[in-house]
């Protein structure tokens, strides 16, 4: 944390505790609301986050409410009066009010729900259909709609008129009277343009849209593609039914990540800040990956019994010191593999038309680093594990041809498992990393065995 | 791809074949110069993206260049005249030209700086000064200024008149003759004040700022947090340099998951996209981590040796066949936590300061997920793996109650060793994702030599 946020949460520490909540006031008023949050969540028992919600000034309380994480808004809104929660409401942007209906049980979405304005009850009813995952969820339908016949001049006065209660005033849409999105005009055009142009004639009608019911992965990408700071999402008729801002798609982006690096370490993906989990919902995410791999490991144990006799019979017993080498190398190596067509995938750099020229890199990529690790192996068997073990240059040479062969094997594993997971519509992250280090681990210990009884045995 | 996107392409490919010139610019002027990088990268070879680029009409050809990536942009300066290089740097903002010179070899950035403006090229080297990494590097110096004395009237006059050139003229920055920030206005507070009101007077002067060497990676949880579409950096004096916008937090943001990512799994980060990175450029991102894990893996040969004889005369030698289960289950538990840990220390939620609260969550989770686990194993030895192995209860007991402590173990050091590399000012994706597994590898071990032998021998 900054040095000097510190300092300003103890000041306030120390108006809240003296009870100077004048002071109190006049620092709240410099703060950022995310700021205010993170002093109240940080700093404060539930008691007190109440008592200190309630002094906060008016125009601050909703965008502080906003930030603070889910558990709390529902103690909040639990303790709040009918009179206090609608303020709250009613301060809103509608998306931010979706998002949190989102994540209450149906008792509170009721309460909200009832203390909202009518006009906006049936607007947040209407975003609520929206799949969870879809551009129709993280929109919001507060934008300026301008008409194609205006001057600049009554543009900027309707802006002037409603913007106060719009996300977003920088990006206009001008839509005829079916709504249907006949182009975009940002004030930027509008503060250059002359006061007596028609919008017809500065707009921009070649117009990069969003779909209702489009992954919200995909906005997230085109908004790093295009660098806009509002999208408009259109139905299918083509009508415009909302804008999603860029804050929303950063926060998209963000959690999508962290989604996928829990996907790819084996657990279920949580959105909750890690501080704030328990630890029945740290066991919950962890648990079936954990016990699935477990139990798939079945198959590693099957083999190693089943060579078992042949192996401490073959080259003194040493072949079993290198199984753990050999295994975690080629888990290595496919795990690099995998992780970099998952993210690539994700990034929508690779696709899976783009199959056979991928399994060609990994396959030529592969057999050089294989080449290398290998030669590498060979000469520290020679060298240092020959002096703690009783290998032979033919233990040296069938342990490093397996260590050549696994890497392949496992880099080829790692670079199809995403694509064909991709191509059926899986999702790669979840597919193909956990399930790959069991494929590879069996592989690899097939080859081992397979090949040194073959050349010792 | 969009389909929509697709047939565009289609069309862009047909006009350009058969040369109709006309009709391909009346296309191009309606695509984002993101799709029309796009089409050149994917649909021609070099020789004819040079042709393409030198029929783009004038306005968007910087716009495209920029979109296009850095070997490409290499081979476009290196085929310029001078003239088309001129007009190229000129039109384009000037963070987006450091970010291309910083790319460039030597050469090609003493051409790039003797075609610019004397005056653009005095703030490029200004900006070439500041680390890789940092928010310096990141900034550009076009931003809006406006005084303090100024009315709103007069602030939107200066915007008309220097705004074309900006970067953003969404949010105006508020300096005093000696540079130093006072506050910032949006052209929202403008549209919404009245035209003779004092910039002073509306400004909000409570500015969140950043400073020019600051992490770029805090820069980019700055805009997440407090949802700004640009942000000021200023230098130690206080004084105003440049402004970050949101699109190149959104970069960040990107690039910083992708390269955490490529660290945990055991690869130095690169910003190339899969499919431009070279076999000889994988072999050099992947071959370092390969190898030194190969490598460390020579404990595990050595704990096994060491204990090989006494292993294979106990439970008449079945405990081999469990190794790479216990190994890769510590192993995997080990994972979820450190991935955990470093994801969370990467978004700012966890700090060193939180270590204890960590340890202490990560003990009784792993208690809980040990418990569930071992007696799944337990169960699973008894009445799967006794089918083809001898497995006593004895050994079915001591192989989970070594797999309790290993998971207990392994998410202990999953923990710590993320905090320690923070404390350490070292990266915790590179130091804790990779290390963890042999860390994890060799303990299990022990514990499972160590205990068996203990018990049974």
């Amino acid at each position: 944390m900054d040095r000097d946020l510190q300092t300003v949460f103890e000041k306030l520490s120390f108006c809240f505790e003296t009870r100077k909540f004048a002071d109190l006031r006049i620092v709240l008023l410099d703060l950022e609301p995310a700021d205010i949050a993170q002093f109240m969540e940080n700093n404060l028992n539930e008691k007190e986050q109440l008592m200190f919600f309630r002094l906060l000034p008016k125009e601050l309380a909703s965008d502080v409410f906003i930030e603070t994480d889910t558990d709390t808004q529902e103690r909040f809104i639990k303790a709040f009066t009918d009179k206090e929660l609608k303020a709250v409401i009613d301060d809103m942007f509608l998306d931010d009010t979706v998002d949190i209906i989102e994540e209450m049980p149906a008792n509170v979405v009721k309460r909200i729900l009832k203390n909202s304005d009518p006009e906006n009850r049936k607007q947040i009813n209407e975003l609520l259909v929206y799949p969870d995952d879809s551009a129709g969820s993280i929109m919001t339908t507060e934008y300026v709609s301008l008409s194609a016949t205006m001057s600049v001049e009554s543009a900027f006065e309707r802006i002037r008129r409603t913007g106060v209660n719009k996300e977003t005033i920088y990006t206009c849409y001008v839509t005829d009277r079916k709504k249907r999105l006949l182009g975009v005009v940002t004030v930027r055009d509008l503060l250059l343009a002359d006061k007596s142009e028609l919008i017809a004639d500065i707009m921009d009608s070649n117009v990069i849209t969003l779909n209702t019911l489009e992954d919200k992965e995909q906005v997230a990408l085109k908004f790093s593609k295009y660098d806009f700071i509002a999208m408009p999402v259109i139905d299918k008729e083509g009508c415009l039914v909302g804008i999603v801002t860029i804050d929303d798609a950063v926060d998209v982006i963000q959690e999508e990540a962290t989604e996928d690096i829990q996907k790819m370490a084996a657990m279920l993906p949580t959105e909750k800040p890690y501080l704030k989990q328990s630890i029945w919902s740290i066991w919950k995410a962890r648990v079936p990956w954990l016990l699935l791999l477990m139990i798939s490991a079945t198959f590693t144990s099957m083999i190693l019994s089943h060579y078992e006799n042949s192996l401490a019979l073959v080259a003194n017993g040493v072949l079993y010191a290198f199984v753990p080498m050999l295994m975690g190398t080629a888990g290595n190596a496919g795990n690099q593999t995998s992780v970099t067509v998952i993210r690539a995938l994700a990034l929508g750099e690779v696709e899976f038309r783009n199959v056979l020229k991928v399994i060609f890199k990994e396959l030529g990529a592969s057999f050089v680093l294989g080449l290398t690790v290998s030669i590498a192996c060979f000469l520290k068997l020679w060298l240092i594990d020959s002096l703690y073990n009783k290998v032979t240059i033919e233990v040296a040479f069938i342990v490093s041809i397996v260590l050549l062969l696994a890497i392949m094997m496992a880099k080829l594993v790692g670079c199809i498992l995403p694509l064909i997971a991709k191509k059926c519509k899986l999702d790669p992250a979840v597919v193909a990393s956990p399930f790959m280090t069991t494929i590879v681990d069996v592989l690899t210990l097939v080859i081992y065995c397979v090949i040194s009884i073959a050349i010792l045995g």
